[in-house]
């Protein structure tokens, strides 16, 4: 596949997000769609762990995936080729989507059939915490090189997180990362979040999370 | 030292930031600072490499550091060891920091003697790049694990950076990073950016890095 379908997201129009957000939810609800919010630091492995976590989940929910990003389109590319639907979203410089931008990369993706929706989110660990997407649950990859202190730099998008994936935890003797540490000071910011060591390049670890997740949206689509 | 001076900045009221910046730039050249902005994403790298550069120059140029976080004072904390002047600004989870703000921290700094100011922004590719500080330079750095493929995804930062620093080459063994076409992205967004590869770590590169930064900062004060 070389040509994703991309979109130019317009900046909100609306005041109050969270009250948009909530609606985006209700409408999303009726139409039986979870949506997933995937938050992360450039580079920590979203993408990758979405591959991974397509692979485990596609025969058994149907997926669509938005990817976020400021310019480029090489993840929804990357994406495509696993086989579900994948589009790009750009966001013009925006460092993060609010729930009308998601809006509108819903309405691309075109979620007629869709059971599972994820958006890739702009990396970035400021900006995306402070909107509420619409979405049902939020997760967050921290990967390991980034070491272990960011839940003390970085409080608000580990406050809003249901689950964060520690990722690349192959590379953990090359690294001076502190696991248990990393544990006690996600859980001193949030003391529900799920923690889920994972290494999405061999597979380690996202069978938890990919059962987390499915789990998540019978619960959803079922209530 | 149990303590560092934090200073809580708060929200600008200037609109033309351009113009403040070329104000803050003009203050500061007949003070004789020289300010720059070091930038980058969560984790790769800037405090390490700031304690690499300040042990290599701390004898040969005034250094004051000051580390900008949404929350928390370690990295302030860690520059006091190397034995410069250094303090933590508090964004008050504000993403970036604009040239009004950067006044506010050098103010709390005390410029006094100090030759060369650094500032370490809000780890964050996205913001941080929209913003002039009022520096004389910009540098980046860019880490291994973060993946080759960052300036096609953030351009703005490649585009306003004088200098980036590939850190983290010690772990290129354990990642799927390719160095060529790392720098032929980064020359794709800006032909004039000069790119030196480091380890902040073992030290391997950031001779040259300190290098050119003491001569910048020679070129700004007797110009």
């Amino acid at each position: 596949m070389d040509s994703v379908k991309i979109i130019e997201i317009k900046q909100s129009v609306f005041e109050n997000n969270d009250r948009q957000a909530d609606i985006l939810r209700g409408e999303l609800k009726k139409k039986g769609v979870f949506l997933l919010n995937l938050m992360s630091s450039p580079g920590s492995g979203k993408t990758t762990t979405l591959m991974s976590t397509i692979n485990l989940l596609k025969d058994k929910v149907k997926i669509g995936v938005m990817e976020a990003d400021i310019d480029s389109d090489v993840d929804a590319k990357t994406i495509a080729t696993s086989g579900v639907k994948s589009i790009q979203l750009h966001t013009g410089g925006m460092c993060h989507l609010d729930a009308e931008m998601t809006r509108q990369g819903l309405d691309g993706l075109e979620t007629g059939d869709v059971e599972l929706a994820i958006l890739e989110n702009v990396g970035n660990l400021v900006c995306p915490a402070e909107f509420d997407t619409g979405a049902v649950k939020n997760a967050m990859i921290l990967s390991v090189p980034e070491g272990e202190d960011k839940p003390l730099k970085y409080p608000l998008i580990f406050q809003v997180c249901d689950v964060v994936l520690i990722n690349k935890i192959d590379v953990m003797p090359y690294f001076d990362f502190n696991m248990e540490k990393c544990k006690e000071y996600i859980h001193m910011r949030n003391p529900k979040a799920k923690i889920i060591p994972i290494c999405a390049k061999t597979g380690e670890g996202v069978q938890e999370w990919a059962d987390w997740l499915l789990n998540e949206v019978k619960i959803w689509r079922e209530a």
